[in-house]
């Protein structure tokens, strides 16, 4: 086996290292749990952040930058937001030669800043909303970390808004969780559950928040994105206001949401199988390989090169003329998850075809050269809705219903994957599910619930909620 | 005076702030030396990273992410250059409640990161070159900082690359250089000196030192860009080794390049006026301002959105409908230096017409609407262009010889701008020049040097070089 990663079903955790080190995703550093995104890793995040920031700007929101740094003292502004945070930021205390009189934070996340900035240019209701985002990196210490779905640094995009009226700021909440579900299904071609964390689970500082909660293959959750909903409690408590529509003084009210790289690691666990990556077409860094057949053979690396030049423009494509026979290219194409190659050989070249091979099904499609363009738009659609298909089909097979303690705990035990059950609303019990299982917590309260029992499945008092629960990375 | 701007001839550096805070660009923070880059300020930093990045990724460069944090340990490994930096640097000493074993500093730049991957890496001359950057924000701690030019924080892009041969290595540092000068000239509308820095000006740990030395309007200059020749020396520091064509072990040459955010401030200081912020079509955020004169009439304001809709897929385009009179409005877009400006009003929709005007001249230009995208884009040439040439006149205008030590002194006293003068290649004259003058130093040894005589302006020794001598930010 030319690839030799580990099997998925022998060691998941080390199938998940192999790739991400074969497929040169990334690579370790020095500083304890930071990580070096490397080309081919990189190049899928650029991808994202792409498709993702022409879907800020069309719902007109702006990009910004922020310091790095957090004062101490500001920090402190929000009690239970620094209560959340501070367990883990990094402290800066000496800068330039010099003790610092204060210690700055290193940004684990960026409300502090926006709501000190948003109180000096926020005077009017003209000046709402104000949609704010920023693309940087932030600094949560880790103590175990795991290449891009928990490291000590990781790049994100945080959006920060500030509006008129509660329901506006509730309406842009629902807006950008919305917009990542889009993004999850229509880029990523990964399906998820989506609702409302509950008030353990929620962001520190927040009224409430929402969450996007894809299943990996082996049954596991990742929280794959947040939208805050924060009320005026911040604007408050950092005094900004602005004068509404009837020449009062009011309040603004908050919202803030992010994804982070860790939707690398979603894709990876999602798609993946054993003979490597397998990328989304949305955000492949390479779409299309294509690969000459016999390629010493006259005419074939001039018909590779003419396919090249008139496909480069429209698809990523990439050419591999190296010595390297087509076997070894074939597997390290699988690798590193290109979703279609095209072989191009002397017998295809006089019946003036080409062969189109998916990473997914590596299934074979047989194609005239004179409609290639169409034919490779048809395939990468159709790897995208495959890999969806898959993805949800493993979704709903690992999902499973309990309405008794004893096949919560069962199902805990023995199936991997998402429980839905009924919730009586008390945190007790999310404590104690999670003890007796040995880590399944509350994914969320989706928005569309399903009435399983009228008892919560822990306490058999009258239940408030259904609830997806599950384990986590 | 709806602007209210210092005027630049009254106080250069007045203006300059005010034009920065009053166009929008940037706002303090609570964190000292940081800024805030606001959204007019950063749409500029987006259109330059994408101008950038295409010229990288066309000239064979990938880009890659590096850790925040570089250990004191591993800084420690180059001499020369924890010299030049460790007196700015700031220091992360606790993390997650803990003090750590280990000093971090937050990354100033970070050749040393590049260095310890790439020996990792690098292990064949198949795998050269590499040819890496990164986006990202670094931390220089300084004293006296100034919003764009010198701050605490600031974005850049660093290039790190690795070659098989010091020919090869030195060729990128050119094509680096000159991939800047381009920039600065085809995008920026920014004319510059660029040469090799003396030994006393190079970066802390180079061999070499190329720089890009753009002149602002009161003929000070700016460094605009640097990139760096380092031969093998870290390669042998660091142990990176590889495999050549003769089978003998070989460390690879090594370069570094970047420029950074300071560039908004070059932006500013070489094409802004007493109105405003002047900007260069190919990074300005809004490069036409559409504007209906007498939009209560009928008709106007629809054929202003026709306009609007049948050109924005083309320019970046503004309507603004807004209640504010036309004067105001002429204002407001003159101040964030939109580089054309649209009136349409009911006699030149009778007409067919409409009228253009640029930023920089003021220029009335009139139109026929059955040509419009053709003329708009003709006239944002002719700004860019305009621009350019301006600029052009004040660095040759403000270009001073000097042949003796008290011709120099004169010069710098009395006539703001570069002097072109001969040395003897002694740090020492540097140091002396740079006490008498109050701060003249010396920018580059341009790559075609004029004989201007032969002895040191300083010590009267035999020149070795013709030196662009200068202020700077």
């Amino acid at each position: 086996m030319v690839n030799d990663i580990t099997s998925m079903d022998v060691d998941f955790s080390k199938w998940y290292t192999d790739i991400v080190k074969k497929a040169e995703l990334m690579d370790y550093s020095s500083v304890k749990g930071c990580m070096i995104i490397e080309p081919y890793g990189y190049a899928i995040w650029e991808n994202i952040q792409h498709e993702l920031d022409d879907r800020f700007k069309a719902t007109g929101h702006q990009n910004v930058y922020m310091p790095l740094f957090i004062p101490e003292s500001l920090l402190q502004k929000e009690k239970d937001h620094v209560k959340g945070f501070a367990p883990e930021v990094a402290w800066v205390t000496e800068g330039g030669s010099e003790k610092l009189s204060e210690r700055l934070c290193v940004r684990p996340t960026s409300e502090i800043l926006f709501c000190e900035h948003y109180q000096k240019i926020i005077n009017s209701y003209r000046d709402l909303p104000k949609l704010y985002n920023q693309w940087c990196s932030v600094v949560r210490w880790e103590k175990t970390t795991r290449p891009f779905l928990r490291s000590s640094e990781f790049l994100w995009q945080e959006g920060h808004t500030m509006h008129e009226t509660a329901e506006e700021a509730m309406e842009e909440t629902m807006r950008m969780l919305h917009t990542y579900e889009e993004f999850y299904k229509n880029v990523l071609a990964i399906p998820a559950v989506t609702g409302q964390k509950t008030e353990k689970e929620k962001f520190a500082g927040a009224v409430a928040t929402y969450t996007i909660e894809p299943m990996m293959h082996n049954g596991v959750a990742l929280q794959g994105g947040t939208s805050h909903y924060f009320g005026d409690g911040w604007a408050k408590n950092f005094g900004i206001t602005f004068t509404g529509r009837d020449n009062t003084l009011q309040h603004p009210h908050q919202t803030s949401w992010g994804v982070s790289t860790r939707m690398i690691g979603a894709i990876i666990m999602v798609h993946g199988d054993d003979n490597g990556l397998v990328l989304p077409p949305k955000v492949a860094p390479i779409q299309l390989a294509i690969i000459p057949i016999a390629q010493h053979k006259p005419g074939v690396l001039d018909k590779a090169n003419a396919l090249y030049e008139s496909l480069k423009t429209k698809f990523r494509v990439k050419l591999d003329d190296t010595d390297n026979s087509p076997g070894w290219k074939f597997s390290q194409y699988e690798m590193q998850g290109v979703p279609l190659r095209l072989e191009i050989g002397p017998k295809d070249i006089e019946q003036n075809q080409c062969v189109l091979v998916r990473r997914d099904t590596r299934e074979k499609i047989f194609v005239s050269l004179d409609n290639l363009e169409g034919e490779i738009e048809k395939a990468l659609q159709a790897v995208h809705d495959g890999l969806y298909e898959r993805a949800l089909k493993n979704l709903k097979e690992k999902t499973f219903t309990a309405t008794t303690y004893e096949e919560f705990l069962d199902i805990a035990e023995n199936k991997p994957g998402f429980i839905k059950a009924m919730w009586c609303g008390d945190s007790a019990c999310e404590d104690k599910l999670k003890d007796a299982t040995g880590g399944v917590k509350s994914r969320c309260i989706p928005f569309k619930e399903e009435h399983l029992s009228d008892v919560c499945v822990c306490c058999g008092k009258p239940a408030k909620h259904m609830v997806y629960w599950g384990r986590q990375y």
